[in-house]
């Protein structure tokens, strides 16, 4: 594939577009000024060892339009993990008295304010390479160290990487995304000094991406030493199919450089999607579990894993397995080849010479699922069985027990609701998404390009 | 499992149904001799320089009963080989005017005297490790070299190891069979002293049968160097399958010593096969081709492997092929684990960091047969297609042309009757063997034990 020019002017377009104006800069910035001044007011008050501090990227400058506003509480270290949680809900909820409480690694308060979302969040107050207590301690410090390093243009480029990577569905280093953060995005930048050079290290990049060639310590498909906590990868949650993914997107672009690879609001709906597939679905349906979405997806992903493993050993013709995950329930939606197995199946055994030989023969022939054989194929015994159940619907019931969902997930599968009512299947949510792929969120469902 | 002892007398009681009575041995004797005087006093007669001898399992008083009489005339190496032919057949029609004449490495004669198959052979005279001009002048050889070497004992181990082996299918090296001739039986015995010695020996044997084991020249599973022709193997025919057949029938043998073991006639038929397989049959059927079957049934092999070959390329869901010959046709008989394939197939592209990915998704997403995607699964892009055929019967006859079933085989397949008609071909023989197992010939329908 020839690779083709940039077109001039291209990523000017696309940076006015999503960069937000000067004048909403100053706005939110102004919001948390008078926020951060309420709360060292607040802590003063309370007589508390703590300081406040803007984070993220309206803090570093690389934000995108309608982005959070995020305030760290930096508390001593003098502090229990107990007292920092209550001084920072209490602190939290002094100017935000009816926010609700959220969970990450501590509960934190959350609120809407002119609307803009705004998190309050407590951690640590520590210093660069001393360690850190909870794993949020390191946001200020990445916030101070980005300070000064990021003039106008790299912003841009860290704007434009930003953009391409949440086209291809892998911005964000939750585990629902297992992508690039921000922050990753701007020590790529930092690095390679802008996005096409970048880009173009990726299009012809072979394994794995490792910004110091000499760094050994981190098995990751991406590796990228936080300056600021030299014992940690800061890009240890970008998973091997976001990588591929990035891969496959840089070569796309530059064989067809185009707005579209960056448009990630405007993604044009496909067409030309085939639906009649001929072929079989089972969903599997259950409440959605009170857990957070770094539990969530982790665990849903363990179950599609799980339930990959148990149908390649159990002969079961999977094609295809989607997770889906909304308000109220999560469905995991699996495709099969045929509507069913076969009566009998085939049981091979040890090599002909093995001395279990008699065993497994008069075990199999004895039984009351014999159906044909022995025979001798490849140079092993084989005999038929009857099977106990032919549907899927029915292997599932029997063997939910033995397959691993992860803890939360097991506690739900026994009451899941399985369905095989192929209409009911094709008019859900879950098979629509996955037919369209428009919310891309696991390895197996994410898009490249769509035209 | 526990190894149990041999019931005294059992192998007297096998030996006297099978070997013939020493009247039936005489009478063969007197006919042969009596064939070979006239054939000697025909060659006087025409001043040839050849001589005739007895050969086969008759001439070493190892034959069964009903066994065939092998008469071979030995011509001079003076004679080319189209005048030993033309002599050979003369001289055969000398004594049997109507006979027909068959085809093997040369032609020859075959009649039926007494209830009794005579063939009437031509060789070459040849000495011992002197070479071949044609692979039957070893045969007067082999007969020669066992004269004075088997004594009525080492007779009845000869017989019990060669009844064991029919039992099993393995008995014969035709290609039809694949199995071991009467002449290895006979070097086995003298090798291992006694059948129940062999026996013990291949019940624990893992890997190849190697008899002299400083022996590398030859790659097949059985190795017996011929002492008529050292660089020869005389059990080259034997298959990987047919010794696996016999490992396995060795150990269920000491696990349960029994007469049923040794009545190739009296095989019990299963009576506990199941017949609702909730499978999905193809049947190909042409007519029987006017070759040999040591030709015919090698490119029945050829065939079955490249489709199974072929299946595996196109993920057809192929559990079972069985080939079928009767005197007027051939069969192939296929059963799938599904009714026919969906109407999408999963095309796995290169690794997502691959020069050809461009190509790879841009080819198939401008294609009329696109149906979803792509997408990433373990590091590769897949995209899904559109199938252009999803019933078994339409993917045989559109890719006839592109599987290799040898040279005769594919001449008539493409005038072969490709039936999916379920209730038709259940009714079928070829069918009902399949499914019992009543005439084991290949590798993947042989019998173990049938009780």
């Amino acid at each position: 594939m020839e690779k083709q020019e940039v077109p001039e002017g291209m990523f000017e377009g696309v940076i006015s577009r999503y960069l937000p104006d000067p004048s909403e800069i100053d706005r939110k910035k102004g919001i948390a000024r008078k926020l951060m001044d309420n709360l060292d007011s607040e802590i003063r008050k309370r007589g508390i060892k703590a300081d406040t501090i803007l984070v993220g990227s309206i803090a570093r400058g690389t934000s995108l339009k309608n982005s959070d506003i995020d305030i760290f509480i930096r508390f001593s270290s003098d502090y229990s993990r107990e007292e920092l949680e209550r001084h920072g809900l209490e602190l939290g909820f002094s100017i935000f008295p009816k926010a609700v409480p959220r969970y990450a690694e501590h509960p934190y308060v959350s609120s809407i304010l002119e609307d803009t979302k705004v998190d309050i969040v407590p951690c640590y107050r520590i210093e660069v390479n001393s360690g850190t207590i909870s794993s949020v301690d390191r946001t200020p410090l990445h916030t101070i160290y980005m300070q000064g390093k990021l003039d106008e243009s790299k912003i841009k480029e860290v704007v434009l990487l930003k953009l391409f990577l949440k086209r291809q569905g892998i911005y964000g280093s939750e585990l629902r995304t297992e992508g690039f953060s921000g922050y990753v995005c701007e020590l790529i930048i930092l690095h390679f000094g802008s996005f096409l050079n970048f880009l173009e290290h990726i299009s012809t990049l072979q394994g794995k991406l490792i910004l110091d060639q000499r760094e050994k310590r981190f098995s990751s498909p991406v590796v990228i030493v936080d300056p600021v906590d030299s014992s940690r990868n800061a890009a240890a949650a970008v998973s091997l199919d976001s990588l591929s993914i990035l891969k496959a997107a840089s070569r796309l672009f530059f064989s067809n450089p185009d707005e579209d690879f960056f448009n990630f609001d405007q993604v044009p709906e496909k067409k030309n999607v085939f639906p009649e597939r001929g072929t079989h679905l089972l969903s599997m349906k259950m409440k959605r579990p009170d857990i957070v979405d770094d539990i969530l997806y982790p665990q849903m992903k363990l179950a599609c894993r799980k339930i990959k493993d148990f149908s390649k050993i159990n002969e079961l013709p999977l094609m295809n397995i989607f997770p889906y995950v909304d308000s109220e329930s999560i469905t995991i939606l699996m495709e099969f080849s045929s509507p069913s197995l076969p009566a009998i199946e085939k049981r091979v055994g040890p090599p002909a010479g093995n001395q279990n030989i008699v065993a497994f023969i008069t075990k199999h022939m004895e039984s009351e699922d014999y159906a044909r054989g022995p025979y001798v194929e490849e140079g092993r015994i084989v005999i038929e069985l009857r099977r106990k159940y032919t549907q899927f619907h029915d292997i599932f019931m029997e063997n939910m027990n033995h397959i691993n969902f992860g803890k939360n997930l097991n506690r739900l599968k026994i009451k899941s609701i399985i369905s095989h009512n192929q209409e009911e299947i094709k008019k859900s949510d879950a098979y629509n998404v996955f037919l369209k792929e428009e919310r891309p969120y696991l390895s197996s469902g994410k898009n490249l390009k769509k035209k």
